[in-house]
């Protein structure tokens, strides 16, 4: 079977009709037509095996995993998911049910978006996805890392450090039994990503950034491009942001994986303190939960947005005190020039 | 050195007051914002060391070629270039040198069309480029591969070939000196998108293609799509399409050059007989030669429009009679699960 035979097998749908896709797979180019006065948001991430996935993931929760790290980034900019592409090296000898599994999973997730696949290229190579996803949002309510103002709120959604644990289980670092473990495994899995919260969001928030190297590193990306700082209550974190059973882990290992642990595709966004109400009933509408857990304050002017950012965070307790982390908490930012070892 | 600092390093530049971009790198999306009217053309490819170009290759040329195989698609929709992203996958050590000798190949080039970089991801594995690039055109004007007409003419751009004879002369398959062999050496490095060319043609053309796996394979993907045939005339193809260089080797050897050499990055395009003159105007506008090679005949029904369209294409000679081709002409298009050996 070619190239071409497989791609048209698995991966191909009708795109007529579709919001916003004038033509879809099969061209030179797909055409994509915004909805008038929109910015077009534009993301790709690249998964590499051995770095974001284990060989042996089943390729159903690779595919959707694939796209939910990008739609996580619409999200994070409270873009409607328009379309996608994909483009995908395949070992030598394409196994077609893996292909087949890889499809379903992406394309359900796109299907629960109204995110088209409207192209992609197919080639012979070690392992590797690489997608771009595309997506609309009015350019004034787009939440960028630059926004975020001293006095605002920081706020999390969901559960951190919840796919970190996940990690550790299927490592085999971990080995524990019951409530929430499964949970673990799915979020690490098969992240689900926050574009309804994004959506909800839009015109309520000042800067937004999701988690995918942990919430330091990522809350550090927002006040490096700001030039701000903030303090981070690492007791209404534990409280309200990490799920029981990473709660229950000894505390080194629990501060390590909510601070650094990466994976989470949460949103971590900044809002005025007026907007706290307006926000809860956002989160509600969304049917996402959201967690308060620190505040913008002032920091050294901004660096580049990419840098790193994590000093700008002073861990505080519930009283404003400063936190003592105990030993062993290893903050470092996900690296992905790191090895993920199985 | 971390990945955001080789990336900030070598690939970073303001996009501020770039047309059509809003924001640029740093953020969890690229905004664009297409002028009232477009559409978005949007396509990328994936660039394999060993599969898509010899590991041992001049990053710079390397660099040029990853965003220029992705313009060509651009120029075939008729599209003017707008923004790219880049995802690059790099051995666990990334070589500085090597990624800058990239960077500044990719820019030079995106800088010549007008295309910024917003965006992309870097990350540790076998050295894999996947470039996205995005373009505007009216949406009436895009030339799709389904629209090509019986009557209509047949036209192709450029030296097609030349990107083959390159390829052999690097691998020591022909040991050529003199008048061509510098200019397919450079045809195949560093190929030039005919996106001038795309757009002087808005409007003119019914049907375009690039030629990324030779004028057979890619021809017949605009027989396929829109459910036709075509006769091209080998006499004018060797005499107007294909250079000196290419025309001088052995018969069976240049006519597998010309008709299914891969990666020229030319046009073919079909257009109303009652557009010759205004598409030789336009070429000439564009300064890219054009040459008339065979016509639009009807055909069976449209197929699935990546199926293969090659069997759709008769040859004929200057008279109209069938082309016998010589011996030893092998014309199955590039398939990319073929290795390319160095």
């Amino acid at each position: 079977m070619s190239e071409f035979d497989l791609i048209a097998r698995h991966f191909w749908r009708p795109t007529q009709g579709q919001s916003g896709v004038l033509l879809g797979n099969g061209d030179d180019c797909a055409l994509l037509a915004p909805a008038p006065g929109m910015a077009l948001a534009v993301s790709c991430d690249m998964l590499v095996a051995g770095r974001h996935f284990l060989p042996d993931v089943d390729p159903q929760a690779l595919g959707h995993k694939a796209l939910a790290v990008n739609l996580s980034d619409l999200a994070a900019m409270g873009a409607r998911p328009l379309a996608c592409t994909l483009a995908l090296a395949l070992p030598s000898v394409p196994d077609e049910a893996w292909l087949a599994g890889l499809a379903r999973g992406l394309l359900a997730l796109a299907d629960a978006h109204g995110c088209a696949l409207v192209g992609g290229d197919t080639t012979a190579g070690p392992l590797n996805l690489c997608l771009t996803v595309l997506g609309e949002v009015p350019p004034a309510h787009a939440s960028r890392r630059s926004a975020a103002q001293p006095g605002d709120d920081v706020w999390v959604s969901g559960a951190l450090g919840e796919a970190r644990l996940g990690l550790a289980l299927l490592r085999g670092e971990l080995d524990l039994q019951g409530p929430g473990t499964e949970a673990a495994r799915e979020h690490l899995l098969r992240p689900q990503p926050r574009v309804a919260l994004g959506l909800a969001l839009r015109g309520l928030v000042h800067a937004a950034v999701d988690v995918s190297d942990g919430l330091l590193a990522d809350l550090g990306h927002i006040l490096a491009a700001a030039g701000v700082a903030a303090q981070v209550d690492v007791d209404a974190l534990l409280t309200h942001a990490v799920p029981p059973a990473v709660r229950a882990l000894p505390p080194a290992t629990a501060l390590t994986y909510a601070l650094a642990g990466g994976d989470d595709y949460e949103l971590v966004f900044t809002a005025d303190p007026a907007q706290r109400e307006a926000v809860l009933a956002a989160a509600r509408r969304a049917g996402t939960p959201v967690a308060r857990i620190g505040r913008i304050v002032p920091g050294a002017p901004a660096a580049h947005p990419l840098a790193d950012g994590a000093g700008r965070v002073q861990l505080v307790d519930g009283g404003g005190a400063p936190y003592t982390l105990p030993a062993g908490v290893r903050l470092a930012g996900f690296d992905h020039f790191a090895t993920i070892e199985p």
